[in-house]
C-alpha cells in the first residue's frame, strides 16, 4: 500500500488530478484511490476505470466521475473500460451519503484488490462519457506567452504549464509577470547554478523540470515567496532582453 | 500496518480518543497502538485492554490508561480484559522516562503483534478501574440546546454532540450561536444542496454527518471558518423560525 | 516500509541528518533511503554507505552525500564500505537532473532491497571522504555554557546540544538566555513535576529528555514558544541561582 498524498487542498479537484498524474507513470499496476470529492451523493457518478496497458497487468482507478482520475488516466495511455459503481453489496452501510470515501471508494477497491472484477462492482459505462480533465492550455500571442501556475511544490518551484521548447527560442533570460509585478528570471540546469544569499532574496531561475515542464525556481529557496504566487495564477512569459525578443519575433515558433 | 492519524494536537486526548473511536468500527481485529499522553512518567498507568468481540479475533488496545482508549473501546463493545504493562522485558532502555510511546507502548504493541498474550506484558487490573472518557453531553433547556463543537475536520465541517432526533423537531432551519453571534443554517442532506459563492461566504447547512451526528457544513468552504469556533466551543442550537418554533415548543422531545 | 519521516523543512540538511540519527538505533537492518538534496544535479556525489554491524545484517544508507547521512552513520558505528551511485542501469530516465531522489536514490534503494549488493549499483569511494557532519558544538566560557537550539519537536521541546552532565553542577535552576531575554528553568524528571496554568504560561523546565540530551520544557505547552526561539538559536546556560553558581564556579567540570 503506498500512500501517494493525503495532502491535496479540500475540495481542489484539479490538484488531486494533476499529482495523481505526476505519480501515475511510477505506478506499478494495481488499484488506485482517489478521493477529491466535492459533490459527494449529488448526481456525480462513482466509478471505476480500467487503464489500457497491454504489455503489462491492468491497473484500476477508482473514485469520483468528476475529472479527478482523467489527467492519470491520458497519462498512462487512456482508458480501456469503466463501470459505474452500482453493486452496493460492495459498499459499507453509513449513517448518510457524505463520505463515499469510506463508504464506496475504499471497500470497493479493497474488494478490486482482493479480487473481485470490474463487472463485478458495477455496470459499465462509455468510456467517452468519463468527464474529461480541466488542464489549462498556454496561449501565445506575438512574442508573450499567456501561461498559467500548474503546480507550486513544497519547495516554492513554481511550474507553468509550458513546455520547454515553447519558451526556447527566448534566449538566456526571460521575463516573467505575475500580478503586475515583472521578474527576470534565468535559465539554468540546475538550482544550484543560481546565486543565493538568503531564503528571501535569491536569484530566480527558469529550468526544466523533473516533470519536463518549465518551472520557476531559486535556489534553496521559494520562488512562490519571490513571485508571490499561487496555485492557478496567470503568467505572461516573454523573452528577457531586447534582442532575444527581435530574434524571436522573426523566427516565432508560433509563426512557422 | 495502518497509520490512523499522526496530527492530533499535543496533549489531547479527547481529540485523540474521538479520532480512534471514529476508526475503531473500521479496523480489522488486531493490535491498536494509541499515543496522547501529556501525564507521561507519572503514576498514570501504562495499559492494554482487550475488547470484547465474540463474533471474531479479539483486538487489544495499547496506551496511555487517561481516556484516550475508552471511546473506542466503548464504540467497540467494550472491555473483556486489561493488564497494565509493568513487564518491562518487553520495554526497550532509555534515556529517561519522558517517552513512553517509543520506550514502551510501540514495543509492547509489536510483541502482542508477534505472539505475546496479554499475560505476558503485564498485570492483570480490573477493567472497571479503567479511566472512562469525558465526552461533553448536551443539555436541553425549554427549546434551546447547549451543545459542543466535538470535532472540526479538515474541511471545516463543524460536529456537534448532537444525534439527528434532538433537532428533528426543529424544522428545516436552525438558528446556531457561537460566540454570541447567531447564524443560521438550512437542512440538507448533501454539501452540493447548498448554494456557494467563494470560500468564505457560502451558505451554512446542518446535515447528519458520515458518523450519524448533526454536522455545520458549507459547501465548497469551511464552516469552521464562518461560525469562527474551533474545538470545544459551545453552541446553542434552537429552531430558526418562530412557527417551527412554537410547534417545538408544544411537542419537544425532552418535554415527552 | 516505514517512513521516518516526510516533514524535514526544505534544504535542512542537518534537521535531516539528526531526524535519521535519531531512529538510527531504533531501525531494524535493511535499507534507508534519505534525501535532503539542495546541491541535486551538481558535482555533490549520489552515495550508498554501509554500515559496520558486525554482530548483525548489514545496512545500507541512500543519498546525497551532502552530510546528510553522517550522523546516522555515527550513531551506529561507523560506515564500512560507500560507493559512488554510478550504475546508471539502476536509475530512470528522467526529463532533468533535478529530481534525484525519484530518479536515482529511490530506485537504487528498491534494487538493494530486491538482491542488488553495493558493488552492482556503484563504485567504491574512500570511506574518509564522505562529508562530515555539522553538528554545533557547546563552549563553556567561566560559568557559563554557549550551547544551541538542536532540535525543536512538534510538543515545543526545546533540545539543547548538551549532555546532563554538563549542567548537572548548576544546581536545581538553571538561566537559559535566548535572544537576550533570561528564563529560569526549573531541573525535573518529566512534564508533569512542573507547574502548568494555560498553553502560554507555563512553568519552565529542564530535563534529560528521550535521547539522553538536555531539553528545556513546558507542561502541556510549548517551550519554544516560551522562549521565542527556533532551531539553530544560541543559548547561554548558566546557574539560576547565585549559591550554585558560586559552588560551580569554584568546581567547574571545565577547569578540572
Amino acid at each position: 500500500m503506498v500512500d501517494i498524498t493525503h495532502e491535496i487542498a479540500p475540495q481542489d479537484v484539479r490538484a488531486g488530478g494533476l499529482a495523481l498524474a505526476r505519480s501515475a507513470q511510477y505506478l506499478a499496476p494495481g488499484v488506485v484511490l482517489a478521493v477529491v470529492d466535492p459533490g459527494v451523493g449529488s448526481n456525480r457518478r462513482a466509478v471505476a476505470v480500467e487503464i489500457a496497458e497491454p504489455t503489462q497487468a491492468s491497473s484500476v482507478l477508482v473514485g469520483p466521475d468528476n475529472g479527478l482520475l482523467a489527467p492519470a488516466v491520458a497519462m498512462v495511455g487512456g482508458a480501456s473500460r469503466a463501470v459505474e459503481l452500482t453493486a452496493d453489496k460492495y459498499h459499507l452501510a453509513s449513517s448518510g451519503p457524505t463520505f463515499a470515501g469510506r463508504d464506496i471508494f475504499a471497500p470497493v477497491a479493497a474488494h478490486l484488490c482482493l479480487g473481485a472484477v470490474l463487472d463485478d462492482v458495477g455496470t459499465p459505462i462509455d468510456i467517452a462519457s468519463l468527464t474529461p480533465a480541466m488542464v489549462p492550455m498556454s496561449r501565445t500571442e506575438g512574442n508573450q506567452i499567456q501561461a498559467e501556475v500548474l503546480w507550486i511544490d513544497r519547495f516554492g518551484n513554481v511550474q507553468l504549464n509550458l513546455d520547454p521548447d515553447e519558451v526556447q527560442p527566448f534566449g538566456d533570460t526571460i521575463r516573467v509577470t505575475v500580478r503586475g509585478v515583472a521578474h527576470k528570471a534565468r535559465r539554468v540546469n540546475i538550482y544550484s547554478d543560481l546565486a543565493h544569499s538568503g531564503v528571501h532574496s535569491g536569484e530566480l531561475g527558469v529550468l526544466v523540470d523533473s516533470y519536463g515542464l518549465v518551472a520557476i525556481v531559486v535556489s534553496r529557496g521559494s520562488a512562490a515567496l519571490e513571485l508571490n504566487c499561487i496555485e492557478g495564477d496567470s503568467v505572461m512569459v516573454e523573452p528577457g532582453d531586447s534582442s532575444a525578443s527581435t530574434f524571436v519575433k522573426l523566427q516565432s515558433k508560433r509563426s512557422d
